[in-house]
């Protein structure tokens, strides 16, 4: 093999490629949260960890307010999800940030992902950055809610299929 | 705020770039392993799932023979791990990983995270693609670890360090 000095720069994900590959995550985690009793999507928690439910929470406080920030450099507060306690409720809110995400998505400047900036005040990186610790983040946490299924008895669904 | 009509092909990642995200998941995935007493790491279960050994050595199997098939269009068959049963040897194959991995990345032609090979004979996709699913299986089997560690009331290493 012989290396090829110009392959460091070469560019590996286009902006449609990484919005396709977000929201088949999010499709996956939908499916996650579907898969769930109600009331163990609300209450079951292992080791002092949270309920699913709140990490998905997590989740729609960051997909939206991200993909904003890195298209114009206004980072929203972070909505309150609190009164949210049902299912459908949770599933409809996911729903609606999938169609906010592919809206805002286009909107995106193509320099803003490389560009720095401090997301909601508080985290330095390259807009890039900060859009995969969003995806990584939901990929962490959803792999915890297998761990709340398997203890549950509960399959959860295959982890390959997008 | 106004769609950009070229933004969809922009590129959004470089080479370089998804190398050190990967090697950062990396570190951190060290940093689990390192987290765990040895007899948890090697035998500790929740729901009939795999002790997290066993997941650290399906990432072994993924990460070189990803880098270097999608290098080279060779696929490798997978390593066989199953005499590893110390902690100490499993840290000194992943430092091992983590240098093959950083030195057949440069050797990728550029035109390979495009193109779509059939993954170990079976599974087929765009090498981009192909890297994003082993570092993805990586971030989900360690957030199980996170649920494996919480339950044995250790803290687990901060999540957005890398």
């Amino acid at each position: 093999m012989t290396p090829n000095p110009t392959a460091h720069n070469a560019s590996v994900l286009s902006s449609q490629a990484l919005l396709d590959h977000w929201q088949g995550h999010r499709k996956l985690t939908r499916r996650v949260i579907e898969a769930f009793p109600e009331d163990k999507l609300f209450h079951f928690t292992i080791g002092s960890m949270r309920p699913f439910s709140e990490m998905v929470k997590e989740f729609l406080k960051m997909t939206e307010p991200i993909a904003a920030g890195v298209a114009t450099g206004k980072w929203a507060s972070f909505a309150d999800f609190d009164s949210v306690t049902t299912k459908a409720e949770l599933l409809r809110l996911w729903d609606d940030a999938t169609e906010k995400l592919n809206a805002i998505w286009p909107t995106i400047p193509a320099h803003r992902f490389a560009e720095v900036d401090k997301a909601f005040g508080q985290w330095e990186g390259s807009g890039i950055s900060i859009i995969l610790y969003g995806i990584d983040n939901e990929i962490h946490h959803r792999g915890q809610a297998y761990v709340y299924l398997r203890a549950l008895g509960i399959e959860p669904p295959p982890f390959w299929v997008r």
